[in-house]
């Protein structure tokens, strides 16, 4: 098993300016290969400084992966002052060089010598395309030591190392090792239980390995196994993946890189059902979630935010009586805003967001009660109560999410469909 | 000048589980301190490479500071190793031992052996109280070097640092140091061509430091100034705003931690007026960000959501002839939606936004197009043209800040308040 070092080059780091997130891409991805990363170092914009660093490298690591310091100015010194430890030369790349020439003859601005610098490679090494900057990368094979320079910035470097790097490492290694991975996705779960739940499995995991992502409310797992063939790989994904359906399948909406909005929206889609919405507390942030989808007119025509109780009066139609004697934060007025939006908008369906944002309680609610309303066009209509206990806008934020939930639910019930 | 370096210690660092985030706030607050940062080290729960770590940044450092392994499990082993390496005992620390103990007790819980390991500190050490937790953080000063540890999660670590570590780091430098701060929060420039304007004074920096953080659409620079005494520093914080203001004045609508969205708000609660929307493409985005505020009701009655044309006509009663004539991405319905949304929720302040979220052009109007119309009581209605240029996200949250610096605008002219 090959261990690796990740350098991390750039005196922004030792400053605190960024953080070094290429370190924490990069191990995740070595993991996948069957590399060990034992160390990560962060040096700064100085030649000695860095010589030093390559010499402690080397003789604990057998792969050294570099990160910034590609650049054209004077302080990207990566390749310059690995180049001199190794006693190789500098030469330029013909593909880069011409990148770089084209992009500046284009936009008839002055290319200075500094910009070239960028094209420039180490003798020996292997090109590493970057498809999304001037930077060349490098992949250098020596008898005792691997070396991989990377450009800085994520959006380049991340690119350059799964399609060109990553490969290599794979290739150089003992057989031949083909990757699988597979994305699982959990809503109404936290990531903490989650962990929880598969703390044996998470501890013990060698192939496939296991990575937790917690976005807000929702929290993702990736399986990725690595295997002489594609379906020896499948296979021990799905051998784990039957355990945490075991486990924890009642959480599973979706898999791959489709959130749980995403799916949602496009199940509307497909089932060509119009919706609008009617929120209190939640303001707008429900229906704001439609606006990102290109061709969402399709389905989407429009809401309301009443957010005082004369607005659901007056503009959304809910009555006087509901609003005194039940209150705005009850079954009634969601039941009414949702089939009162659903009529206006004359959309087949409607949802409600009525609830109690804090600080205080409101009509004996305690903060984070909120109710959702879901009227269809030839179904009763129903109201949901949550309680959320975190702060105003996690709980603003959660109820939006239950919200698309339970329109997943009502549509996998209608068509029949569920996602594993 | 003293030099540190940061050695976090974790495991699931090196797997790329977690970034490493403390290394760049550490970084961030040292350089207040005059402290130069000229290593980071992530190195894994093992006690012989851990120990070899500490080797090597003796060698090369003043100060250590490690973050992480100071938890209850077997995995946890920084205090271990380095009384180790040091050759001093482990002493329990009674305040943590018995926040720990009381702890288990109220829960009616069993207590651990382990879970007292977080209250062991190196003899010798002076203790650094964790507010937020269990683990005790430590601070000791041998002849040759300091070292400093701290716990491993963000919401532990960092205030352990600022309220606790800090000051002792700063009573120890030669003369005792005092900082002052200052954020300056700009919107309508961008963070590349903000540093551009300001490349040289950022390049010389010594003090105060410079360092600027991007949010969307927003930028914010920290000016950080250390003194013997509070009067000083705040002269060498004057000077450099000064220099800052004349460059880029233009752009500055505040300071400290309100952000303009906070600060518009703010204005329209002092000034008692109300608002309403009307939503196109922004779609809720900009009612949404009123949702956040306790006591908002006071100014924010609620809006619409008008999507699409029928909606804009039938609820919001924008003209046929202007949808047909003008179209919806014009100054004409801008005015119309937000005239009409004022009066129909007679608020004293109305604001629309309507106009091409893409992917195609809409009417003649590039993507990106955004008409944004505001329309207050007793004075003319306004409408304003933008284009924006990125995704459409982007653009629509672009959208929003721009309606609220419209707002802004207003306020500042109608009150003759100019924030600096």
């Amino acid at each position: 098993m090959r261990s690796a070092e990740i350098i991390a080059v750039g005196t922004e780091l030792l400053l605190g300016q960024i953080v070094n997130s290429n370190a924490a891409f990069i191990s995740k991805e070595l993991a996948e290969c069957g590399v060990y990363v034992y160390h990560h170092t962060v040096v700064g914009d100085n030649p000695e400084r860095l010589k030093k660093v390559i010499e402690i490298a080397e003789k604990r690591s057998d792969i050294l992966i570099f990160s910034g310091g590609l650049g054209p100015t004077e302080d990207d010194i990566t390749k310059q002052v690995l180049a001199g430890y190794l006693a190789k030369g500098i030469i330029y790349d013909a593909e880069h060089l011409t990148k770089i020439e084209s992009f500046f003859a284009a936009r008839k601005d002055k290319m200075s010598e500094n910009n070239k610098r960028q094209a420039e490679i180490i003798a020996g090494s292997h090109v590493l395309s970057n498809d999304f900057g001037f930077a060349a990368g490098m992949f250098l094979e020596e008898k005792a030591h691997t070396y991989i320079l990377l450009p800085g910035p994520p959006s380049e470097m991340q690119p350059m190392f799964t399609k060109y790097a990553k490969p290599l490492l794979l290739k150089n290694s003992e057989r031949e090792i083909i990757l699988e991975s597979k994305i699982i996705r959990f809503f109404g779960i936290g990531e903490s239980k989650l962990a929880d739940d598969l703390k044996d499995m998470i501890a013990s995991q060698t192939n496939p390995t296991i990575a937790t992502y917690a976005g807000e409310n929702e929290v993702v797992i990736r399986l990725t196994a690595s295997a002489t063939t594609r379906e020896e790989a499948l296979r021990l994904i799905a051998e784990t993946e039957e355990e945490i359906i075991k486990r924890d399948g009642a959480y599973i909406y979706g898999s791959g890189d489709v959130t749980l909005v995403d799916l949602v929206i496009q199940q509307l889609m497909e089932a060509n059902m119009t919706i609008s919405a009617a929120e209190s507390l939640t303001a707008g942030l429900f229906q704001a979630e439609f606006g990102g989808t290109t061709g969402i007119s399709k389905i989407f025509k429009g809401g309301m935010v009443t957010y005082s109780s004369e607005i659901k009066h007056e503009l959304l139609h809910v009555s006087n009586e509901t609003i005194e004697q039940e209150g705005v934060v009850s079954q009634a007025c969601a039941i009414e805003m949702a089939d009162n939006i659903r009529k206006l908008c004359k959309t087949d369906m409607g949802i409600s967001f009525t609830g109690v944002a804090g600080p205080e309680s409101l009509e004996g609610n305690p903060v984070g009660t909120v109710w959702i309303g879901l009227s269809v066009v030839g179904n009763p209509t129903l109201a949901y109560r949550y309680i959320f206990n975190r702060d105003r806008n996690y709980n603003r934020r959660r109820a939006v999410k239950e919200g698309f939930a339970l329109i997943k639910a009502f549509l996998d019930e209608k068509f029949d469909k569920k996602e594993k």
